[in-house]
């Protein structure tokens, strides 16, 4: 193997693993309960995309939605890895959308279907460029936005998530082994909603990095 | 990139795409509707485990089921790739199992939860060697058996899938892009069951390959 660029982690990396209904006003606007667990779900590598490109909607959605949400990437995989040690195995950050057919989510929700249209379709996971460890001194405590052609959609902070990034990272390293590329989606704030072809997304955290993307039509 | 052997598409390949109640026997065994568009799901390469290794039983779950799938391991990547063209893409096969913590997909499923916890845990996705496709001319029609202690509890042909590997391809690559290295698992027969602590699972493609695994708790 050649040496993998960290700061290319989505040419690379072999998964990513998202985290559900991670702030409780986020649950509250999808009416759904807040959860007194993770609720994990997967996209593929196939799904990145990054700036340049355009984020695509799905032929089969008509409520195709942007959910703003820190990234923290692997530096160092894992199995079982206590909460104490969970820092350690983190490279740095990425600030990422979890692109969502919400119609087509409700559909999967109410016949018990697993996620996979609604949340692992091509471009459902457009990243910013990689933030090094070093420049976010606390995770926790970060300030994430999202605008949707210069109209403020989306604020919140990452103190409001229900389970903090190390909770996180050691309940997922339970069951499913961490690598080193491996990006994990931590949830969104709420103010969700629907993009349009021709829609210019632009996000942010605050102080660190932004990141555009234009929304177009698959074909 | 040093050169990626795909006889160890486990080692490298990105992603796994499963394919849900493919066999009309088995969704009535479960007492699922015969479907009329694929169900889609995904595990991580980190579920990969190979002869040799043990499957482990996650501790959340007293129900972890064996389904005896055939896998498909792309060659060749491609988007909306035409069922026409579907079987260039493929470089060959392998014997797979699905590994289903069925009480925790069943709460999933009544919950309207992503599968995740029941389907993409560590060892969830046990593989056999690299079948070249040049083997197996006509995957449409090979037999799959599965024993348990060697009790016979699963055996099927692939004709009796609902939906044929080249539309699977072509379905999945209209919304996962496919690459090389991916593997697809085309569902399993019916006859699916309960496994134990060192119970010996032992599979085969019949006239084509046979593998064994055993099984262990996690921990
Ligand atoms: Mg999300
Ligand atoms: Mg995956
Ligand atoms: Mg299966």
């Amino acid at each position: 193997m050649t040496s993998r660029n960290i700061s290319r982690f989505w040419e690379w990396g072999r998964k990513i693993i998202c985290v559900g209904r991670n702030y409780a006003d986020h649950a509250k606007e999808l009416k759904n309960a807040v959860p007194t667990e993770p609720v994990i779900f997967l996209k593929p590598p196939s799904s990145y995309v990054t700036e340049g490109s355009p984020i695509l909607i799905p032929a089969y959605t008509s409520d195709l939605h942007h959910e703003v949400e820190l990234g923290v990437v692997i530096g160092k995989g894992g199995t079982s890895i206590p909460q104490c040690e969970a820092m350690d195995h983190v490279a740095g950050y990425a600030l990422c959308l979890d692109m969502t057919a919400r119609d087509v989510q409700d559909q999967c929700k109410s016949q018990g279907l697993p996620w996979t249209l609604a949340k692992a379709f091509n471009t459902s996971c457009p990243v910013s460029a990689f933030i090094p460890k070093e420049r976010v001194p606390d995770p926790g405590h970060v300030t994430l936005w999202l605008k949707v052609n210069e109209h403020v959609k989306q604020s919140g902070c990452t103190s409001q998530m229900i389970f903090s990034i190390p909770f996180i990272i050691s309940y997922i390293s339970d069951f499913i082994s961490l690598e080193e590329g491996d990006l994990i989606l931590t949830g969104t704030p709420k103010g969700v909603s629907a993009v349009q072809e021709h829609d210019e997304l632009q996000a942010g955290i605050e102080g660190l990095i932004t990141m555009s993307f234009r929304v177009d039509r698959a074909q």
